[in-house]
């Protein structure tokens, strides 16, 4: 299975595409998309669409495994990541990827085993089940990474077997 | 001038078009998207950017009017409003649409010259100002109407040209 993590944002989108077969992940490509500040809101959006594009098309993965916005105390940073995370997944579905949210919560559990584990913690964790000699810069990607492993995770699980098939489980 | 006033949401998106010319406006056409709730998120927002991008090939404004978003109480639904009008913007700046925000009170000063008006007189004042015999509807239309309406007072003020010769006007 090709998944491609995704850290949305409009000025950073992390990304990073890996496989997983056999309990085994293997990195493919990571990086970032970066706007600039000083571009009009909307062609920064037009940006990550297109970047987000081409990397779909170039790798073509099976699943985007996406992080869950939650508001925070920024409440204009928060709505211009939901603008650019709005386009993000617009590209995956014009390309039938199958989506995926997770929280970071869900993300650490998953990666490191702890809830609340640290953002160092998750980043460390990533490059060793990545085989990587450093963690990625900058954090977007190797936040993006975390979340494709986390999907990975999810998706041969019995509990993701279990809500792929439908069944409600929280 | 044609301009295109869009109300974004994600449930609904009101859209109106309509021509400014010698200090007249005239309407086009008018309408609003809908998307089903049972309808997963990310398709939703893919009919939002098909249909906006039909409205557009089909009426080729000149202008996007689209109203500023700020954070209320439900933030799950901010969230995904801005996703959608994401999307929207997105569709615009495709088709090399100029894009212009405007905030509710700034629509209501332009519409009915009072920043305080209710809704249903900036509705009322809409439908005569585009000598329609009922107020549109959805909701979301008529809004969608009040802004491009808003936009074709601004963007022929001798504020809006200044601000549009790159001035920087509060």
């Amino acid at each position: 299975m090709r998944i491609l993590g995704i850290d949305p944002g409009y000025a950073i989108v992390g990304w990073g595409v890996l496989d997983y077969n056999n309990n085994k992940f293997a990195p493919v490509d990571f990086g970032a998309v970066f706007t600039d500040a000083g571009t009009p809101f909307e062609l920064r959006l037009a940006r990550i669409f297109d970047d987000v594009n081409a990397i779909i098309e170039r790798y073509r993965p099976q699943a985007m495994a996406i992080e869950k916005l939650f508001f925070n105390n920024n409440a204009k940073t928060a709505i211009d990541v939901a603008q650019a995370r709005g386009v993000v997944l617009l590209a995956a579905v014009k390309q039938h990827v199958e989506i995926f949210e997770y929280t970071p919560l869900q993300v650490k559990q998953s990666v490191v085993g702890y809830g609340r584990a640290e953002k160092k913690q998750v980043q460390e964790m990533t490059r060793i089940i990545l085989n990587l000699p450093k963690v990625p810069k900058p954090d977007d990607t190797a936040d993006s990474l975390a979340l494709a492993i986390c999907h990975g995770h999810a998706g041969t699980s019995m509990l993701g077997k279990l809500r792929r098939a439908g069944y409600k489980i929280n």
